[in-house]
């Protein structure tokens, strides 16, 4: 069966511009993997009247109706009851997550426990229980005349995981299919020339299925199949991703990788290699990005951010006279840095970044967007030159990421060429 | 007259789960301002047919109806064609916003103009335009029997640029009032403290209103006045901004500042002095936020990113007898920081940062959140120590926002106990 669904997101604070609704984009994009069709978000606020409303259109218009918010103990949380009266369910008090609340709160002495906080374990008679790993409110879903319903926490590390544990298992087994799927991530092609070179597959094939995904700075397609079983996903998505490599080439910095800075963690550790940033223009990105990875330490002992010029000559030994020359962003200076950079801390790899992030030109009249990334090792030297037309946030995102990229190419024995862009 | 809203966002993307619909954030935070009550958030996609349905929908609920979305040249860019029909309104071709779309391409080389970029030169008879400061596709509000229709393009830069300069004074005048607001920043001071200390204000005051508002790590409010001019609203905010001053006292880092480190930034400026970072569990956090501020050059010649104790005892000269006693996550070690980062870059005053984000205890057994930060400048030395029950990612920005705070208070010769928290 084709399912279409809607999402109703209960929260006033949505509706006051306090958040936005992240449990929508993270419930559609779960759908979207699944195959389902969602053709309505709505938002409504805590009011018994208005979400019985809201109910009232979906089940008009959707055979799924994902609820997210409004479980918890206050008074304004009325998700659970609304619903089961939209649908004519008697409600019962689950006594095996009545006992998960009370031993929730035994466990952290600062907190008291309410007649309120059990509320949350009244669940509508026949549901499936989806139960919360982060939080106390469970999530539920039921069927009624063909159509199902199901309820999810609103905090969004909430709805995640409920998402992941119960939702997709919960509509798969609907669709009769397991579904499993590939994140396949792309630096230094961009997403119209991915797309073009990877449209007939994309409009060919069906089971598995390869779509595009925006994301900011670089390209990325998903790679989905439906089958009976994780073996036979893989089975059917093999030659494709096969295929993709082979079409793409080594613009693809990894499958199932967070960020590129998490596929040069993976590749240091692998190589038992260590690298020190030089950093000038992006004064600290690359650093931060490297770190916000939990065991960072084994492959980065630490980094320099030499903003102003007497820093680059202080703190890195650049010669005032180089710069006076070339001029603080060039891809002398930017070389230099990454030398000194990894002499003094005895790192295997140095990378220098330089470049004009603005809002202005620099002294030598370059342009904002001129960046330089240098790179020494034992067995490589070299500078690249790159010219980004884009503002200053994007500018230093844009220079760390073709750090990381660098740094990638060259740890996988890539081809590294001096002027790349 | 007090107005009900419905946000009705028109795009495939959001459904699909690719971007989150933060226009609807940004719409439903101005007319919250405004005192317009939203009662629902709609979500269709490019589908003329469910587009209808949903203003259709939206006709029986609200007095006005904002669009988002949908105002492109594409094929599949109906807003303005589906709302005008909905509401029984001939369409117009508006030659003056033809001549901006057309001057625009002719000052793009790359870009070549195509018969549809003129479609949206197509309005809605007797329509108020919104011009597009970012983007060629031009926004528009019309009347109907009472009602009030207003559509904003989607890119989120070009809606928030239009809600500015075209709905609120739209709306304003609608109101027959002026809205004007203060956002109090408040660091050093938890949001139920920060309400319980103004409750009385908030709920007494009708106008101007006092309303608490959620960010992440901090506390802030909003001061908003409705009045006949911007003198007028000022005169009357004035006392009460006066009045929360004096019952919060210096948790108020700063009124109508973006972040700490804009706040800090400026001190820095007006005492013509400058600060360098010495960083070990931030990784090179603070180094980047503060350079994320066009101008930080001025204040910020640089810092050091230790995340090794080798590149403590190398970058900084610290000695390994110290880190061996005391450990590097100790008071002793983050002042040496802060004195050693200070001299290297020659800079007025030295912030070092220490401390254990996490996942793991360190090996002196120091729980993650411990984190000290050590000031040294001519006039002052000292460390505070923090103790933070959160994870990895909270750890290094609370961190971070601690070290600014640190700077903020020794600038603004606030009270800087040693052990803060």
């Amino acid at each position: 069966m084709n399912y279409t669904a809607e999402i109703i997101a209960v929260g006033t604070e949505i509706l006051l511009g306090n958040i936005s609704n992240t449990d929508a984009k993270d419930v559609s994009e779960a759908l979207s993997e699944l195959g389902i069709n969602v053709y309505y978000h709505t938002v409504v606020g805590d009011n018994p009247e208005r979400v019985r409303a809201a109910v009232d259109i979906a089940k008009e218009r959707a055979d799924i109706i994902i609820t997210t918010g409004g479980l918890g103990p206050t008074y304004d949380d009325l998700t659970k009851q609304t619903l089961a009266a939209a649908f004519g369910k008697e409600m019962y008090f689950d006594e095996a997550q009545a006992d998960k609340i009370r031993s929730y709160f035994a466990s952290q002495p600062g907190r008291k426990m309410t007649p309120n906080n059990l509320q949350q374990a009244w669940l509508p008679i026949g549901c499936t229980v989806f139960e919360n790993s982060c939080g106390t409110a469970p999530g539920c879903a039921f069927e009624s005349d063909g159509r199902h319903v199901l309820m999810l926490p609103g905090p969004p590390r909430e709805c995640r995981a409920m998402i992941k544990t119960g939702v997709r298992p919960y509509l798969s087994k609907l669709q009769e299919a397991e579904i499993h799927s590939h994140n396949i991530r792309v630096f230094g092609m961009g997403e119209s020339t991915m797309e073009a070179k990877l449209h007939d597959m994309m409009t060919e094939l069906t089971n598995p299925t390869l779509a595009p995904y925006a994301k900011e700075g670089e390209a990325m397609c998903r790679l989905t199949a439906r089958a009976k079983s994780k073996e036979e996903a893989e089975e059917m998505m093999a030659p494709v991703l096969e295929k993709v490599r082979e079409i793409l080439g080594d613009v693809i910095y990894g499958v199932d990788v967070d960020s590129l800075e998490q596929a040069v963690f993976m590749a240091l550790k692998e190589a038992g290699k260590t690298v020190a940033f030089a950093e000038s223009c992006t004064g600290g990105l690359a650093s931060k990005r490297l770190t916000d990875l939990p065991g960072a330490s084994a492959v980065f002992p630490g980094g320099i951010v030499t903003y102003s010029n007497g820093a680059k000559a202080e703190l890195l030994g650049i010669d005032p006279a180089l710069i006076e020359e070339k001029g603080a962003v060039s891809a002398e200076v930017a070389l230099e840095m990454a030398r000194s950079v990894r002499n003094r801390l005895g790192a295997d790899i140095g990378i220098g970044i330089t470049g004009v992030a603005g809002p202005d030109s620099d002294e030598k009249g370059n342009p904002v967007g001129t960046v330089f990334i240098g790179l020494s090792a034992e067995d490589r030297e070299m500078s690249r030159e790159f010219h980004m037309k884009t503002d200053r946030l994007r500018v230093r995102i844009m220079a760390a990421n073709n750090a990381f990229d660098t740094l990638r190419r060259y740890l996988g024995g890539l081809e590294l060429p001096e002027n790349f862009i």
